[in-house]
Order: structure tokens, then sequence, then C-alpha cells
């Protein structure tokens, strides 16, 4: 990547200082669920996950600082958010403005390029938007800190590698932290009560499996779920098997999948995937008040991927094998991963048991970015017989978009152009 | 009771001999899931349930020895059913007529009361009726081998008390070893391998705590779920998290459940009847392939009934305290336990979230046997004020009936006059 990592913006008499990144948002495989520390947000327990494409999924961010500033200043998807009302984002902010004034005193002392600007004096003006509407219900704060802590770090100038920035991104949103990287990622639970052995790491880069892909199913939902934070609390405190997940459940996991991937074992990659979504909802079952976030289209969706790694090649009877693994996070939606060649088989299949809403085009409901559906080549399947009697064909809208991913790359910078702010340091899209 | 637990028919040149018997539902606190021994039907773990009362839920059944039978046959409401299809059904009628055979050797030995006739040798024909609909959902083998190995007894006159005979009744289905008491019942699951030690005891008598009252919502489901049998042995091998579970924390629960009953400790009792419910099927959900057996109806009935506990007085502002309780079997109908006080503002809560079908008459939505409705107080809640943004309001429907039951007796022996049977040993009633 040739972009800049900042950019200086002179006027008559000032200059200015921006950087503008991108950053994926990552969907676990080995789950997140329970604080030890919540000021710090550090895990009861190791977590790993798979960073997704920035093509189809990303949050963009710009941040300027300028002497000319009154105030730090914030807007997500056009819309001004108070900064100081989240203590989490002001815990981000302040790190990095607390790095850079230790980089300007240790430059100062030095007495070398005296022309280092005060950064860390000078307010900011923050703008960041999702590619991705809200309304589809995926989790925007793993990409949008991830953002927000890499274009600081640029801006600054911060001397950090992506493992200590990803401590940063951990104490705005734990999930966060696994953003800062591209590939498959672990985040290290760590035993330190300050936080310094909490971190991400790269496990395997997003070349090592490039096969790997994804089906996100949005799914529709009438009731809104207990926020993540309130629920890991509370199953934290309630949950009398929480104790045997962490202690010993989840440690073997992760050395399992890291092998898995490391092989890339599907089969062994998808197993522990879904036994490790299905006992991160069973822990909040087992919570008390009990804590559901899958709903019946959910549990529609675990039914026929099952049906689907049962199935049997029709002319040698022989099973095909686990050809796909669901994972649900803090609600009802669910994405899939799957090897590249079973994703138009898997689309044809949701899309018969999950139809559109009647007026909804095909060209909203499924993009089809890889063009999966435009192959001439017919997989022959007959998905109404092969999949007779497993769920019953849900309502049309039951499921409200599915997009298609892959695994992909971590932070970048984004070229001068693509500034979420003007001139004057306001946002170009502002919210009516 | 003053029935005769058997009686004689005699013919001009024979005797035969017939019982006739009522057994009762019983719906578990702690839950029964998992075997250690699925011959013998020894669970991993210790359970307790209470017994629902006769008049509103039971099974009948008739069994007839004659020498002039030719073969063992059964019918389950008016359906023939071959009982050599069933090891179950086998196991319990060969260990009844084992005991039978040794009680004649015994007394033949003695060489006193020689005309005891060789009942053992004769063929029986057995006769079974659910006085609820097997439509309904509601699981009918426990009441069934309850009433089975009742009558088998008194037929046989074996000398053996309640706790001897839940023993043969467990061989036929686990649960049923429970419904041979009233009341308050726990199942010890013993450690013996023979299961000697396996066995149902009395907690509590029904009369210890004549208010707590029950109510059974049916609930429509499109998918049929799976068996019990299936389930549990696919929990055992591939749970994670139940030998926490079986280790540790049904022991504790099991304590504090019979403190809690002893003490008619509604708190305590409630709680720990949610708390065991949610672990069931947090058990089943870590299961892989992971066994869901509650729906998204289900789910709103939970969601209501800790919104129910949750209320406070509308004049003093205090919380009212848990008042109701709620648990789930292998299925989506939820049972609700509840004192008398309370059941006609459940009722009215449940009434109003899910509406009965346009098509049906109030009458068989919530026949309503206790007049809870037809009460003049107005306890003043505004359910849909109270609950407003708890759960929608579900289709019409989505809850097929109400049962309203309280805790009841234990199997009890019926008059002549309720024989299933026929003069020439045949059912009375059979179904085209």
């Amino acid at each position: 990547m040739d972009i800049s990592k900042r950019i200086q913006i002179k006027h008559s008499n000032i200059t200015e200082y921006e950087s503008s990144v991108t950053s994926p948002v990552n969907i676990a495989v080995i789950k997140y669920w329970g604080k030890r520390n919540s000021e710090l947000i550090l895990p009861t327990n190791s977590s790993l996950s798979c960073t997704l494409s920035q093509d189809h999924l990303n949050t963009k961010t710009t941040i300027r600082a300028s002497p000319k500033f009154n105030t730090d200043r914030l807007w997500l998807n056009g819309v001004e958010e108070k900064i100081s009302a989240s203590t989490r984002l002001t815990n981000c902010i302040n790190k990095a403005r607390e790095l850079r004034k230790q980089l300007e005193n240790a430059l100062e002392d030095q007495e070398e390029n005296t022309s280092e600007k005060p950064l860390s004096k000078w307010k900011i003006h923050i703008a960041s938007e999702n590619n991705f509407p809200t309304a589809a219900g995926l989790a925007s704060s793993a990409s949008g800190y991830a953002a927000l802590v890499q274009a600081l770090a640029n801006l600054y100038e911060l001397p950090l590698n992506q493992t200590e920035l990803s401590k940063i991104a951990r104490i705005g949103s734990g999930s966060a932290c696994r953003s800062m990287f591209g590939g498959f990622v672990a985040w290290r639970a760590g035993v330190d009560p300050n936080g310094e052995d909490s971190y991400a790491e790269c496990v395997a880069p997003e070349s090592h499996w490039p096969d790997l892909h994804a089906l996100i199913l949005v799914v529709s939902d009438a009731k809104k779920g207990t926020s993540s934070t309130s629920g890991m609390s509370t199953t934290v405190k309630t949950s009398e098997l929480f104790p045997m997940r962490i202690e010993k459940v989840v440690p073997e996991r992760m050395k399992k999948m890291e092998e898995a991937i490391k092989n890339r074992d599907f089969n062994s990659f998808a197993i522990l995937t879904m036994k490790d979504s299905n006992q991160f909802h069973s822990v909040c079952l087992d919570t008390y008040p009990p804590i559901f976030y899958m709903n019946d289209i959910s549990r529609g969706i675990v039914h026929l991927v099952h049906a689907f790694n049962e199935q049997k090649d029709s002319t040698t009877g022989k099973p095909l094998g686990i050809r796909a693994a669901y994972t649900f996070d803090a609600g009802p939606n669910a994405v899939i991963y799957a090897e590249k060649q079973h994703i138009r088989e898997l689309v044809r299949i949701f899309m018969h048991f999950f139809p559109p809403a009647t007026t909804q085009p095909a060209s909203t409901y499924f993009p089809d970015p890889f063009g999966v559906l435009q192959s001439e080549s017919d997989d022959g399947i007959n998905v109404e017989k092969a999949y007779k009697g497993i769920v019953p064909r849900f309502d049309p809208g039951s499921v409200r978009r599915i997009i298609h991913t892959c695994v992909g790359e971590g932070p970048r910078s984004a070229p001068p152009s693509v500034s979420l702010l003007n001139e004057s340091g306001m946002p170009k899209r502002v919210k009516d």
C-alpha cells in the first residue's frame, strides 16, 4: 500500500493533519463472551475470528487534528455524537493522545525534529461511516473502533505495531482488537490485571486460505435482544455451566482451531465453529434470567446447514462431508463459513427456504458480488426434494438479505480523496 | 380408597381376574436428562417432579388375566399395538410376571392357599386410554407406564410398596417412576449398576402444598422435535458442559429444591425450577448437532413470566416478588407453576398475548375448571399497558389450549364400572 498514512493540509497560516482509514469487521469462530475486568475490557477467555473482506463490509474513518478546532467532535454516519457520553470512546482517544504526548516529549528531549507539531494538544474532528446499513443488525463496533484506533495511530505517527494497537482498540470494544489484523486472528485473554498481555495477533494471513468464504444471512427479528455488555455480565454472574466453558472447553478449542486453520482442515474448522457458537448460546440460556439471541429463523438455518452437511453424492451415495459451518453472534443473524465451491449451492438452498419479501428486488436480497448464480454449470441439486421435511419454507422476508464475502485484510490507509471531512473540517455528508 | 384392587370375573367354568387403575402425569422441576444405562434406564442424575391432578390429566388402564386368552394383547386409545415391538413394554410385563411367579412358587412351597391361581401363566389383555388428546403434545409415557405397573401389581397382588414398584415403572419409561407417587417426588439416581437404588420416593404429599397450581400452555409447533431417548443419548456423548451439570449443579439443586418444597418457599422453588429448565435446554443446545425444543412462542412465554415476576404494586411501588415459574420438557409446551391466587392474572396475560384461533371456542381454549375467570373481583391490571414492549402479541392459535391443574395424588384403583374391557376381554372402545 503506497498511500501515506497521514496528510498535511496547509492553509495560509496553519498546518493541519489528517488521516483516513478503512477497517474490517470480524466474525468469531471461538466466541468472546464474558469479561474479567469491564473497564479495561479484559475477557474471561481467548477467542478467534476471521476478518472479513472490506470490499463488502467496512468502516471508513477520517480524523483531522487542527490547532483551530475548539473541541473534539465526532460524526457517525453523518450524525453528531457526544464523545463525552461514551467512556469507552473517551478512553480510546485519551490513550492515543497520551502516547502521542510521550512521543512529542521524547522528541523534544532529544532536541531533534523540533518542528514536530504538538498534535496531542490539538482538538480533533472524527467522521466515521459504515458501508453497510445499521438496520442490517451487524455489529459495527469492531470495525468502528479498529478504524478509530488505526486512524489515530496514523495521525499521531505512533511507533506501535498492530498487536500494541490492538490493546487500545480493545478498551473501546473488546472484539475490535481482532479487527486490527487481516486473516485469522486470535485474541489472547492474558492474565495480567492491567491487560498488558490481552491483545490480538495474527494466526494466519488472509492469503493462507483464500477460498474460505462467508455468507451473512440478515435475519428479521421482532424483539430487541439484550446488549452484549449487559448479557455477558449476567452470564458471568449467574451461569453455573460457564466456569466449565472458561476453564476447560475454550482453552482446548483454541488449540484445535489454530491447528485446523494452519492445516486448512475445513472439517475440523467447521465442527469447532458450530460447537462453539452453540455453546455460547447455551451459556446465554443458562444465564438467569435467560438470554435468547437465536430465533426460529436462526434455528431453521442451523437445521439446513446440518442437512447440507449430511447430503450424499447422488451417484456414489457417499457422504459429501462437512461443507458449511454456521455461527451466530449476539443476535439472530447467521454467518455461514464455507469454501468457495460450495457457496452457490448454499445460496440456492437459503433462497429456497427463506425467499425475499415479495416487493424486494433480487439485487438487494442477494447482490451476488462473486457472480456465483451467474455460473453456467448446474449442480443439479433439487433443493425442494433434497431438503424436504427439514424445515418449513419460511415467510417471505424472514431473511432480509444475504451478503457474500470472504476472508480479508486488516485496516488500510485510504487516499486523501476519500476523506469524510471538508475543507473546514466538517463532515461532507450530514444526515438530516 | 375402598375400591378393591382387583376383581374376580366368574364364568360358567372359569375365573378371570381384572384390575383397573388411573395414574397421573408428572412435570419435573429438576430435570431428568441423560442415562448411564439405557437398558435398565438408569439416569445420570437425580430429578424431582410434581405429580399433577388426575382430575385433569390421567391415563386409565384395565388389565385382565384369563386362562382363555391365547396371547398378550394391548390397545392404546382403542388402537391395538404389538407388545413385542416394544422392548420396554415387554421388559415391564416380564418383570411383573416374574415377581408373580415367585409369589406363586412361595405360596406353593408353603402348602397354604393352594387355590391361588397360576396367573403368571395366563395371558393378559391390556386397554389403556389417556383423558388428554395425544395431539396436545403432552408426554403420556409417564402416566402410561405408571398405570401399567400399578394395574399389574394389583392384578398379581404383588407384595411391593410404591418405591419397589417405581423400579419396574422405571424400566418402562424413566420418568414414569415418579408417577408412582402423588405430591412431590424425587427419583434418586443411585449408583448400583443393577439399578436397585434407582427409584422414586415421595418428598412431600400433595396435601403439603395444596395451593400449588399449574397451567399447561400447549404450544403450536411446525417442526417435529428430537425424541428424548435419542436426544439425551447424544447430549451425554457430545455436550462438553454436561458433566458440570451432572457432577456439580444437579446434586446441589436437589438439596435446595427439597428444602424449598418442605418450607413451601415459592420464591426458591420458582427460581430453581426456571434455572433448571433453562439449563436442561442449555445442554441440549450444547449437544452436537444441537437440539432445540423451545420455539419463539416458548420464548415469548419465558419473557412474560419474567415480566410478571418483575411487576410492582401499583400503589406502593414495591416489587410483588417471584409469583410464577416456567418449565419446559422436550417440546415447546410450557408448564407454569404458581400459587392459586395468581392463576387468574397469569391466565389473563397469556390469553392476551396468545389469543385463541379465531374459530376456536373459549371453552376448548381455556375450560377454566377452577372457575378463576368467573371470579367477580377484578385485579385491575391493564395487561396491555403493564406488559407493553415485552413481546409482540402472537398470532391467534400460537397457543392451542391452556390446561389448569394442581398438584395431585398417585395412582389409584378404579371401580369395576370403569373397566375398559368388555365381557369377552376386548376393548369397549375401538378406534376406526
